[in-house]
């Protein structure tokens, strides 16, 4: 945990960098505190087919959803939450301001009964932080 | 909101049109009469490496997950499911006579405390209904 | 039901063969015990775009969700994920010996009441049982 997950339409293609938005919202997440570092995980899903609104092909969506572990209230979620969708929106901005588009951002809270993980990413990033 | 996302097994590339299918379902959603046009967003995600059943690669499966936003009661949330899915199942009756075929529609509700959002396309929709 | 959806990212593409992975998973299902066999459908989305941890494009990430129909304790859902995760993780070994790694694996329940299916595998598996 967290895990973010963006799906958007192909047509972003042209006009965003998808490798750039992954990266900022990697840095919301750590900027929040909320998150332990070694598990932050965002990824982007492109999706060649899709329909939007009235079917108009030039519009576009980037959805996003962020499965969390329990035990953080919902004001800790909704500020941290606020802070990443707010980074990502303005960085939108152009897209907002040349096409018509749909930016949508939504939260899960996973059961922790029901969770397994397995991550040698924390240790490696102590080693760092001891010798950095 | 709301949010379709089908993910489908890559042997259907030879089966099915996926660009049909998410007009198909964009339809079908304004149809059902419940959502707000300018937020309907439909998209298909390909599946290269799957395994499904006794694990014949032959077999295919089209799954599709909903996620909308709260405040509509079951009633009329079965009412528009219905509409949807016997839509989609309609038009893939060819291949559930062609081949072994799963098909499988779920919904989920966001939590309306931790959904965040921006989108353009409400008011170009508005203005085109005003010109007509 | 079930479904299992893994998103990687894509450095793992050098690193594992995703077409072993969804076969295990598959089979590791069925060894369950608690899964209609013509339900199972396993598959991988290759995730071009990541960003993990502090941003080392070397980190990698395996991530699955399970989604379930309603219906199973608890201790019944967390044996048979036991059992799944823990037969994923050690295939995984020589990825964490190689490299900084985070494994995920989560479990939905889906509402049975908004909950669409269509489905012509089971049949053929009942045959094949039959005469097999």
């Amino acid at each position: 945990m967290p895990h973010f997950t963006i799906e958007y339409s192909a047509n972003l293609d042209k006009r965003v960098d998808m490798g750039t938005v992954v990266e900022l919202v990697r840095k919301a997440a750590v900027e929040t505190g909320i998150f332990p570092l070694g598990g932050i995980r965002v990824r982007a899903v492109r999706c060649e087919h899709f329909a939007i609104a009235n079917g108009n092909p030039n519009f576009g969506f980037l959805d996003m959803v962020l499965r969390l572990g329990e035990g953080r209230d919902l004001a800790t979620r909704k500020k941290a939450g606020e802070h990443i969708f707010k980074t990502l929106s303005a960085y939108l901005d152009p897209v907002f301001a040349s096409s018509k588009f749909a930016l949508s951002f939504d939260m899960q809270i996973n059961d922790k009964e029901t969770s397994w993980k397995r991550n040698n990413i924390h240790d490696v990033l102590k080693v760092e932080a001891a010798h950095g």
